[in-house]
C-alpha cells in the first residue's frame, strides 16, 4: 500500500524570526495531512462533527524535529493510522522535504462527544479505516 | 477620560522570517486589547456568548503599518470605541512601542446571533458602554 | 486577462471558538495569493530577499467580511495588482466561496530594504509585473 | 524552589471551531513560559541572538493534553530545567487552570548557530541556569 501524503507550502505565516518553520506550526502541517487523509476516505470532518456529534482531539504527541524547513520550501506530510483501540487511534506522520526528513511524529487521538468532550467509541464507519 | 490600553509581549510566534512581526499578527493583538476593554467593564466574552447568544464579529477593518515591532518588544495596545449604531460600533486602536506610533487600526466589530450569524443589536447592558 | 486566483481550504488552524474562520486568518489567505501571484511570473519570496536584498511588507490594509467562511470550505483568492508608483503596489483582493464573496481587501504593499526596513524602489524584474 | 510560571489568557485566537485551544497553540504557551524563564533570568532572546550568535530551537517535544482549556480560562504554564549536556536542555512544563492540570509537556531544546543552524555548545552565562 502506499503510504498517504499530503503536501504543504511554507509561507511567511508558518516562518518565524529565526528564518524557519516556527516549532508549533509543523502541528498545522500535520492536522491538515490527517484531515487530508479522512477526506480521501470521503470523510469530511465537518460532516462528522455535525452529523454524529463527535470531534477526535489530539491527547498525545511526541514530535521529533530534524531538519529545518524554511520559506517557500514544499513539504510533503505522510499520515498512517496505527490501531489502538475503541476510542483512540495513533497516526504516524512524517513532514518531508524532497527525500529529506525534517521531522516526524506519533499522534494520539480520541474521539470525543462534540459538547461533553468526553471520550466515546469512534463510529464503526470511522473505525474500519483505521484497521 | 484616560485611554484604556493592553500590554502585549513580541514572542517568537508573532514574528515572521523578516524578522518581525507578521502582519495578521498585530490583529491579534488588537483583539486582545478589545476584549481586555470589555472585560474592564465587567464583561466576558464567553458569558456574553453563553447568557445573550450573541458574539461580536469584525466586518470592517482598516490598519495602518508604520514601524516594524520586533522579538521581545513590549507593546502597547490601545482601545476607544466610537458610537455607531444599534447593531456595530468602531474602535479605534493604537500599537505603541513606549512614544513611538508602530500601527494604527479602525475596527468595526458587529453583534451577531452566536448561531445563525445574523445581525442583531447590541444587548443594552454592553451598548451603553460603546456610547 | 483572467484574473489570478489561488486555492485555500479552511483547516482546524484557521477556525476559531464562534465556529467560522479567525478574522486575522485572512489575511494569512491573502498573503499565500499574493506569494502564488509572484510565483505564478516566476519570482520567490526567498530568493528575491537573498539575491535583492530587499522584502515586500504590507503598509497598509482595507478589508470587509461579508460572510463567515467556515471548517472545510474550500476558499479562492483573487489577486489583482494595481499599480502605484516607484516603492508601493496595491493588490486588489477577493475570498470567495463558489462565486459568493466572503470577503474583499486592499492591499498596499512596500518595498524594503531587508536588513534596513527603508522604503526602496522595487527592482525593475518585478516592477514590469505590477504595471 | 519555588517553580517557575507564567500566565497565558485563552483569547479567540487561540480557539478553534470546537470551542477549545487549538493543540498547536498550547506550544506557544509553552514558548511564551520559557522565554519568560529566561527573562527572569535576565536573559533576552534577541539579544542573546544579537550578542552571542545563537538560537535556542526545540529538537523534541512530547505534550500529554489531559482537558481543554477554553476562551477566556487563565492558564499558569510552569518550566523547569532538567539539566542534559553541553548543547541540550530539557524544560519540564506543565499547564494549568487553577489547580487542574490540563497539559504536560518535556521539551528539548538544543542550542545553534543562529546563521548554520548547527548545534553548538550552550554559552556559559546561559548553562548555569540549567544546571
Amino acid at each position: 500500500m502506499t503510504e498517504f501524503s499530503w503536501l504543504a507550502r511554507v509561507y511567511w505565516e508558518d516562518t518565524d524570526g529565526g528564518g524557519v518553520v516556527y516549532y508549533a506550526n509543523y502541528l498545522k502541517f500535520l492536522e491538515r495531512a490527517r484531515t487530508e487523509w479522512l477526506r480521501a476516505r470521503g470523510l469530511s470532518q465537518r460532516e462528522i462533527a455535525t452529523a454524529s456529534g463527535i470531534l477526535f482531539t489530539v491527547v498525545d504527541l511526541e514530535i521529533r524535529y530534524r531538519k529545518a524547513a524554511r520559506l517557500d520550501d514544499e513539504l510533503r506530510v505522510t499520515c498512517k493510522p496505527r490501531y489502538e483501540g475503541r476510542v483512540t487511534v495513533w497516526f504516524d506522520q512524517q513532514v518531508l522535504r524532497d527525500d529529506e526528513l525534517l521531522a516526524e511524529a506519533a499522534v494520539r487521538v480520541a474521539c470525543v462527544n462534540a459538547s461533553s468532550f468526553r471520550p466515546t467509541a469512534v463510529p464503526e464507519f470511522i473505525a474500519k479505516e483505521f484497521r
